[in-house]
């Protein structure tokens, strides 16, 4: 823990005797620290045809150029920066995006309001964050859209668990508040409900003030100014287009230090060629464009250079997820981030299917076990995403939690210490003998295996007995279980009673909009 | 192709009048080649830990040994060789088994009847062949015993399915058979139903024999002694334990030039330490000396290093799948072999669930990733396995087979030619563009994307409007439907009429018998 979120956590802590009493009758639930990798990643582009693509990402910058339409500010900076430009398009000369993009942090700590639940978002590190932005919502019940009671839900849900280290942004869009009030809403109950680190709003410049106001009465003013408390989502307009509103999102963070996921948003073939390295040379220009852009606003702001990149099937149109080019365009951005020193934020519980089913179930294992290989270290809808992401799906949600569980065992690497070789267990257990009682087993087998909590590994006929329920009757018990066994942390009444005045004054200060 | 197969293939197609008809009017599926990695593997271990590994696993030969119980013809070979012998056990001196292992092959060709379904097994490539061994088969009506009906559907869908290179072996065991037949039988399904590659009977040496000399009557006796034309598996019973029936049939395996896998099977926890490490040096321990007596037996006789690993839960005893230890011990086994230079058996469509379901596909799926990764060159059970391997399941089996075919585009790579950078297209595009029109696009649409033929990409409302089916339900028709279009591959009706007199022969030589 820094000396600063030690002195922040006394202080918040120190709030009166409501505040200690909510402490000693609050209930923690177990968080894992954000994964440490100790197993390599997977390359699967060599040097020549990294040195190909970045070359020809700098040919886009400077030949095609990008577009920073009504932006008149970003264009300033742009031409004082020394890149050239014509109305809206910006061209960069060669070199000049990847000179701006070195004063990008290599790694930087999100800190949470409970100093346990920072994470370190770069390096080896792999932070986990829940779906983010659907529309619906789905349970047992079926489909419908998604309200503020489910948003609360979610966030209930990603503070208990286990594998879960971030509780994201919008998990899913409360459709029953305005939308310009409904950033206020999901911002309290991130900082309520939960004590874990979160994301702020983008949908407009000043909702995204209202989230750095919001968390300077969390954390304190100076403490926001001098560190960074939100990680926010800005998605690139693919194909090399900088919409106006997520870059003046993008302006308020990168001043207030705050950071910033710069990702296009591809279905590759529609927003990006039809081949990987053609989709990988795109994704290279975008990137370093905005990177370089946030570096003009504020050097040294706190990046993640991102890619959401999914597939087409080019029979009917719709996206498609966990499909082997989504992979490999993941694996070669993760190796693109890596030599321009940036964290990488890609990978996700993606599927298509309509039912956290097998199919759904397939695609989500495909991308979230290339996530890890690929040295993702924010992986954004880890956890609950359905049907292309239209759906935040309740059993989903806990089922892709427990599958993290597995990304954190395997991060492990191999224990190559004396008592990981087992050579006395082998001794003493010799040819035809077995290991069940043997002294090493039993000192070991607490730690030695993952262990789900949701699935099923009883006996057949158990199982059977037990009316032979599937995964999503599984989850669903879980979930009720968990909402039921739900203890909100501690947090400072006074804080609190600030962080709802400040809500309700917002909100009172203009009419509903339901449009924007 | 070989010339070898060439004539052979000539041969066999020049098999009168009525073969020349059956040529006519068969149907040909396609199936994709084997899969060449145009990817790397992922290394969990570094050389040093590697090379603790391998130390360890002499020191285990050279100090505890292994067992060949009830076979004084192998402890005659091996006393032969150098080793140290005391009752059943075979102590084996540093070096010498390491030794012994040089002289297999690194890679061999496994003929199919059909040239153009052999495979080449080793090097780069991923032959991938159906589940193995199950008693209890599951479709849409349940769970029951498995009988040679369904050994039969299961060889046709095998035929029919794109992605599966291999015919495999017991793909569910036919339990209304005599045991001391089923294998003649199984064999005649293999080989009149399908003509992708097989594998043969290791239950008894005598049904390995008979193995053979089916395969002499398929592919010509004098083309036998001189190819490979069955891949056969040969478990280890771990820890350290070579069980003298099995040690038979790899007898006449080998003898007879024929591919064996050599295989611990093993529960970490049980048959082998609870740790990863400990689990790779005992599987390298047994490997060893499995490969190496084989190559006593038959000096090059062509064989592939197996490990079928699980992890058990320790609550219940029962064996997982899909585990973050079980790819552990896949990826360092894969390492090993390697550095053995032998082809690699391991992974496959593993799960513990008793469903098709998000479990089984979780647990499939990270097994799937995890040996193509691993370099696994021979994948036992890609498709079909359900419920820890006791049941084969339709459904699964469509569903895993699909599921290949991802594995097929990953392992592709990335295609660096000036089509697959596209720098044409996206200076076509540009910035705000789009690219479903371009010209690039139009050229490269239809092979850019790996494309399932069982999962649902279609909008909510079609989907609902169809009666909202989930992957389960995809797959029952799928199933129904392919077997509604199977059409048996050609062959000479004179090779049948011997095959099928074998058959007949053999079951009216001995009684029936249910018990071995």
């Amino acid at each position: 823990m820094s000396d600063v979120a030690e002195g922040r956590s006394r202080r918040s802590r120190g709030g009166g005797g409501a505040a200690r009493r909510a402490e000693r009758s609050a209930v923690s639930f177990e968080t894992a620290k954000y994964i440490e990798r100790n197993i390599p990643n997977l390359e699967v582009l060599d040097d020549e045809a990294l040195s190909i693509i970045e070359y020809n990402a700098e040919t886009i910058l400077e030949e095609i150029g990008v577009n920073f339409p009504e932006n008149p500010g970003a264009l300033a900076l742009w031409k004082e920066a020394g890149a050239d430009i014509q109305g809206d398009r910006v061209r960069i000369p060669r070199g000049l995006a990847r000179e701006l993009c070195k004063t990008a942090p290599s790694k930087f700590t999100q800190h949470a309001r409970n100093p346990e639940r920072s994470v370190e978002i770069g390096g080896k590190n792999l932070v986990l964050a829940p779906v983010y932005g659907p529309p619906f919502v789905r349970d047992a019940g079926g489909r419908r859209y998604a309200t503020m009671e489910d948003f609360n839900k979610f966030v209930k849900l990603g503070y208990m668990s286990k594998w879960l280290h971030h509780s994201g942004g919008t998990v899913c869009e409360p459709t029953d508040v305005p939308v310009n009030k409904r950033h206020l809403d999901m911002l309290l109950a991130h900082m309520t409900l939960s004590d874990k680190p979160f994301m702020g709003s983008v949908t407009e410049p000043s909702r995204a003030q209202d989230s750095v106001e919001m968390c300077e009465i969390l954390f304190g003013k100076e403490f926001v100014q001098n560190n960074t408390v939100m990680t926010s989502l800005i998605n690139i307009n693919s194909p090399l287009t900088f919409d106006s509103i997520m870059m003046g999102a993008l302006e308020v963070y990168a001043k207030n230090n705050q950071a910033c996921i710069i990702s296009p948003f591809i279905v590759g073939g529609a927003m990006a060629p039809v081949t990987v390295a053609g989709t990988l040379t795109q994704v290279a220009a975008e990137t370093l464009a905005g990177v370089a852009y946030s570096q003009l606003v504020r050097k040294g702001a706190p990046v993640i250079m991102g890619a959401f990149v999914t597939s087409i099937d080019m029979n009917s149109g719709a996206p498609t997820f966990g499909t082997p080019e989504a992979a490999l365009i993941t694996y070669g951005t993760g190796q693109l981030a890596r030599r321009m020193n940036l964290p990488y934020r890609s990978a996700g519980s993606f599927c298509g299917s309509k039912l956290p089913d097998a199919q759904a179930a397939y695609e989500t294992a495909n991308s979230l076990n290339m996530g890890l290989m690929a040295g993702v270290n924010f992986m954004l809808h880890s956890c609950g995403w359905l049907e292309g992401g239209l759906v935040a799906d309740f059993e989903k949600f806990v089922m892709d939690a427990d599958q993290l569980g597995a990304l954190h065992g395997l991060a492990k690497g191999i224990d190559m210490t004396e008592n990981g070789q087992a050579m006395d267990a082998i001794r003493e257990v010799g040819p035809g003998g077995h290991y069940l009682g043997c002294a090493h087993t039993q000192a070991n087998f607490k730690t030695a295996f993952w262990r789900t909590e949701l699935l099923d590994y009883k006996p057949f006929e158990t199982w059977d007995e037990e009316g032979g329920r599937d995964t999503r009757q599984l989850a669903s018990s879980r979930v009720d279980k968990m909402l039921s066994q739900y203890q909100q942390p501690m947090l400072d009444p006074i804080i609190e009673q600030k962080l709802r005045a400040f809500v309700q004054e917002k909100k009172d200060s203009m009419p509903d909009s339901f449009s924007s």
